[in-house]
């Protein structure tokens, strides 16, 4: 129930920050439906699709695409509150991927990865959603731009394997992992800091 | 029997969607293969690994292989009778969406999904081939622009299970829930429907 | 362990055609890194998927992702060797295309599959990961270029086929076929070798 919940809550995330790009492009109501439906179901559908969980999760159970579509009609009618669209879109993607990072984890616990593939599934799965999201938007996908993105989400994933060999109980690990890769991307943008430079100038 | 001939049609269908677009974008030879290749598997394949159903059809029985090779050659050789490129395009993307949104809703059935889940699985075995063929051709995918185009297979999947609520063969509900997307899809780009629109000027 | 090595070989080969392209659209290191692992394991990831061979092939087996790790640090750090970088990226996607079409066949092989969807599966496994490498870096897929390309793997693909009749060790007729695919690709460009004109100017 409780890994159960962090899906939900990761799908609004997503599904809120594919609304917001939808409409900055001025999509119609279709288009704007499908993108954040797109961004929702994507990362959780690959996740799915390489661990040979069929059919995907989101069809085996209705609260999802139901979520899904309440959050995009709530969205929509809200949109025009969020006055500060980029900022707004940063932070549903932030906690999103955060989010979705540790289902991931979760997710390949559950089909007996090695804790490397683990963190590898969890880290695509925060990601590819909002990578779908952008390409179809036609904006250069945020994990290529020159930010610390995934590297927020693998950092999470190890996090996560750290903490549990601490003596606390597992749900405290699994919410401190998701505070860490939100921190982790926030402070990151916020300092503007970036990876190191590979190309000799 | 019958769904297997309404699968091959839609094949055929939008392997000459996939040729138009391509020969208009001057690829040679392959490039219009694989074009009209991916247009006509793509939705089915998708659907496929998403319902788990897999070796996908395709690999598992060669006449879709062997339909699309030969759609390709004649629609090739055909091509410059189609004068007018777009209307044609139009017509068998169409013809296309109708057919693959049915049979998507039929094996949703059959893989014991709930209603909203077939047409959800229909819409998107529909739609998923045309977006792949626009997107590698570099086109706005058909879905984004402004028209009424998922919309008409998703009230086409409401209309088959509506229909099969009356006592009528299954085979006939099937078939007019086919006429009910091509229908809705003619009218509206015909008479230029639009969604309503979600942004206040 | 013969065709696990092909298959190691033909992952090191696109994880550096990977590298190449990415550090040529100055991507930062976490770019170049995600480019080289969707190149690598894109066309396998299909593959699987296509058969049903999951959790896939990566997940399951760490070897793949380790050697990706290093094969891009070492590619990083001679990059600056690799004056001539377009030949550079011809050569290792080359034969990567040759390794990982015959890898396909064999997989196709050992699912049972008719010849002529072996080789269907094994041009798709070694095509996709370079048309995804040249979509997310924003380039023209090279399938789509006007050069010799997925032919290549197809007539690699058949001459397996042919081999395997003669009496000669299977290892024999794999080893020549990936060397058919790679000579082919090479005097295509070589002597501009393009496929019929369809368009009648």
């Amino acid at each position: 129930m409780f890994y159960f919940a962090t899906d939900i809550l990761g799908t609004i995330a997503f599904a809120i920050s594919g609304v917001l790009v939808a409409m900055e492009k001025k999509l119609d109501l279709f288009g704007v439906l499908i993108i954040a439906f797109v961004t929702a179901i994507g990362g959780g559908t690959l996740r799915d699709l390489l661990i040979g969980n069929t059919p995907v999760v989101w069809m085996r159970d209705s609260v999802y695409v139901i979520t899904i579509v309440i959050t995009v009609i709530v969205a929509i009618l809200f949109a025009k509150q969020l006055k500060y669209l980029r900022k707004s879109l940063f932070l549903f993607d932030t906690i999103g991927i955060g989010l979705y990072t540790l289902v991931g984890v979760e997710k390949g616990l559950e089909a007996q990865l090695l804790p490397i593939m683990c963190i590898a599934l969890g880290t695509i799965t925060a990601s590819f959603g909002g990578v779908i999201r952008d390409i179809l938007c036609n904006e250069i996908p945020v994990i290529f731009r020159k930010e610390i993105y995934a590297t927020a989400c693998i950092l999470g994933g190890v996090s996560y394997f750290l903490l549990n060999k601490l003596p606390i109980p597992p749900n405290y690990a699994f919410i401190i992992a998701i505070f860490v890769v939100i921190l982790l991307r926030i402070l990151a943008v916020k300092f503007n800091i970036r990876l190191p430079n590979i190309y000799r100038n």
